[in-house]
């Protein structure tokens, strides 16, 4: 037994914190932009983004949602109209002021004292109000109903305390916009929404989730109802990968989102909103991630095989290009997971080690080297991101099957990595889940004790409002926790709550969380 | 010979700037946000522009470029930076000044004195400076050339006098910005992306476009280079489609974008950007609307294919929607330029006759009504956008194949409009171009008098630089008019300048342009 050297130089173990700042450095995802709380997303980090988008654009318009295009400025006024709304986001916008610059004193620039707007811009932090703007004008009769709209666009939300994907103050996202008939389909929609994002979690990333209502304190500014998906990270956290809002008439109210019904009454409509952001490829990175730097699984990937030819600056290299290129073909031409195979042929100048370690930092599934000797045997070396290292040897597992029977099997053995993938992070959050816990004094020594990872806990409780539930909040906190989602697949409550001693209503799941 | 009562109330001749507006709200395009200067793009605008975003992606993609994200705020000292660019943008930029609203002594809210930014922010009106800091950081070698990144992303330029899609606040479109060694290769690669967009605005959006280069004072602020794609609209005016710039080592002094070279020297970069916005869908609107409404080119409509059934509210309804998804189904089956076909069956309740009229305004290249009978005779009633009226009865020009051969024509039918509706735009440019004018009093005559549409001229001209420049400017301004482009396939000059009479160097499009 050999001792693995590992591509980072920070494990998960040591520091986790500083092990997820690596993996984006060393993956080449992101980085900081020097302007405050925004990041670069770079090609590798966007090309994941890209892929993301595309499968759960392809969900949401099955879902019957049309794509639209709203102004990235609100008007205060907007704010100002739903008094919950306000107050939930009031605290942290970027506000435009000013719409031209001048030279100032000193020879630099300042905003322009005379092109001052007359009422303030904000950027948006969401789009609820503006989308409601143009439902109530777009929206007469029933006949126009479900209205169901979707945008990706860039938010800001100034945020003090930023970290990479998890939270800028800029972020790309999808948030949809639907209006319905009553409260029934509207909340029907909600939860149709949830499990476009569970399936999209689930199937896409290859991140588990649990799905499920988020209590009363956690909603949305304006909703009536919050619902997430709620994944683990490898340090046990949660992860708020999506929420789907019931937002009732709240904003139909303040818009005026009214129709006409079939017996000729004016109605207020009833909203949902949802989205899933830029933040999800920091689950991915949390959840699939090892100490060699990131793994992407294969459906999210922008390649999901690569190949290095071993160039030598020498006439042999045409041969081996040659052969490369044959095996690029023959895999361009075959299909995974239902869409023709990504594959890379990457002729950069470089050492194929050094080239090697960037692909596995990368993460790219499947890295396919190729040298003379290879090609001699008609062979190419294998290394699957997922298996990558030999546990006897300390090296790493290459495999060496024929150029042909590599091109047959690589489609299965994305598909397998996939689902094992989804199965590994499913198994590892299965184990970190604590049930049946009855005391609070339990709670106490679980996350108060020297456990680095304690993962969640899944506890039962009478669902308190108001003050009471005020106090739940402040005694969860003081162990640095919070109440993650009711999940909607759970066991009924059989027992009483962990908090009050009253009966319980539900089981709800506790945790460190992002 | 009857009279067509055409489906819009205003015609092109009567009112172009008029039938423009009414085109894009009876297509349901786009319409006023009620925030300053910022459009909200509808559904089916929103539809043609990502079926643009598409094509173009993978175009940009092919000629290897990465795509990336850059923060939407850009710090203030990014632009004192760079004399000429700042010059070019300062009047015209969203200036953020403050991180949080409270609430103001009226009840209102009030941007927070407290959360004034040190440091104002710009929110991008293009991003050369912010991508220019990110070349320094990821640049240090030769091996590290060229660098072709690009991103999708809204802008922001201020703008006093605002018309949809062609001069907006707010508006989405890409940049691409490349870092090379020297300057033969940008200069080279300025040039390959402006073919790009040729390429893309004359086989997807069928737009008849000629590139050449920008005079020096329309060119980009810090740019050494600026070619641009123009078209023609249907009024005789010119629209800039798309520029390529070459910014020489401008941007690269700017910001600190050096490498070095293979003897071991410290080099400049010599940088490239360019760009197309939603810009392109007002031109796709003036180049192939008519009366009616809008026309889309098949490869970037939505739905190529729109069925309609004649539904009744009865029972009958059933078999009518079968007969229809059969179609449906095999024309989904079927590729057209090289995609899957785009079909749409519309179950939507509402009239036959209204939701025609709808999808002709909208401009689905073929609409298919099937009513009881059609599907007695095991045909459809197929519409023409292209083809609207039957001249003879001022009627809607319906040819009845079978359904079988309908599902067989369609596609050649699709391919023959997108052809054909290029070829109608160039014939028409080509008529209403004016060349071998010599004289500058046959320009005035041409412009000064009573002509509607003059269309564009082509003169001579010895290329005049500085205040020589600036003059020929004024007497073309008197005449509402401008200097294009100087056409990269035309013929060499043989004669005079038109303006200075000394010998000329170069051709040149003048026209009144958006
Ligand atoms: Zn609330
Ligand atoms: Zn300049």
């Amino acid at each position: 037994m050999f001792k693995i050297r590992h591509a980072l130089s920070v494990t998960r173990e040591a520091d986790f914190a500083a092990w997820y700042q690596a993996v984006i450095a060393e993956a080449d995802l992101a980085e900081e932009s020097g302007v405050r709380g925004c990041m670069v997303i770079k090609p590798w980090g966007y090309g994941i983004w890209e892929r993301i988008q595309r499968l759960l654009d392809d969900r949401i318009k099955a879902a019957g949602h049309e794509n639209c295009y709203f102004p990235i400025f609100i008007p205060l006024a907007n704010f100002e109209r739903e008094a919950s709304h306000v107050d939930g986001f009031a605290k942290e916008m970027a506000v435009v002021t000013h719409h031209r610059l001048i030279a100032g004193e000193n020879g630099g620039l300042i905003p322009d004292p005379e092109a001052k707007l007359e009422e303030p811009l904000i950027v948006r932090p969401t789009s609820e109000t503006i989308f409601g703007d143009a439902m109530a004008r777009w929206i007469q009769s029933w006949r126009d109903l479900p209205l169901k709209l979707n945008q990706w666009a860039n938010v800001v939300r100034w945020e003090m305390r930023t970290r990479m994907f998890l939270r800028t103050s800029e972020f790309l996202w999808q948030e949809g916009h639907t209006a319905h008939a009553d409260e029934a389909e509207a909340k029907e929609h909600t939860l149709r929404m949830l499990e476009v994002y569970r399936a999209c979690a689930e199937e896409d990333l290859a991140l588990p989730v649990i799905a499920g209502e988020k209590p009363e304190h956690e909603r949305f500014p304006g909703a009536v109802e919050t619902w997430s998906i709620e994944a683990m990270m490898q340090d046990g956290k949660a992860l708020q990968a999506g929420t789907s809002h019931y937002l009732g008439t709240n904003f139909s109210e303040a818009a005026g989102i009214q129709y006409q019904d079939r017996e000729g009454q004016q109605t207020f409509c009833h909203t949902t909103s949802w989205g899933v952001s830029t933040r999800m490829v920091g689950g991915v990175i949390m959840t699939h991630g090892d100490d060699d730097g990131l793994r992407v699984p294969p459906a999210i990937a922008p390649h999901q095989v690569v190949i290095l030819p071993m160039l030598r600056d020498k006439p042999e290299d045409d041969a081996l290009l040659a052969y490369c290129e044959e095996l690029r073909a023959s895999l361009a031409g075959k299909s995974v997971l239902g869409e023709p195979l990504r594959v890379l042929l990457d002729k950069r100048h470089g050492k194929a080690a050094a080239k090697r370690w960037d692909w596995v930092r990368k993460g790219a599934p499947l890295i396919i080297e190729v040298g003379g000797r290879d090609m001699e045997n008609g062979v190419v070396s294998l290394l699957r991101r997922d298996g990558l290292w030999d546990a006897e040897s300390g090296k790493p597992a290459f495999q060496t099957p024929s150029k042909e029977s590599a091109a047959g099997e690589i489609p299965a053995m994305l598909e397998d990595m996939q689902r094992s993938m989804l199965g590994e992070a499913r198994d590892r959050r299965e184990a970190a889940i604590t049930r049946g816990v009855t005391e609070f004094s339990e709670l106490e020594r679980i996350y108060g004790g020297d456990a680095k990872h304690p993962g969640w806990t899944e506890v039962q409780w009478s669902k308190p409002t108001g003050e009471a539930l005020e106090k739940v909040v402040e005694r969860l906190k003081a162990l640095k926790l919070t109440a993650r989602n009711a999940p909607m697949d759970a066991e009924p409550a059989n027992g009483s709550c962990i908090f009050t001693g009253e009966p319980a209503v539900e089981r709800i799941l506790i945790a460190r969380a992002y």
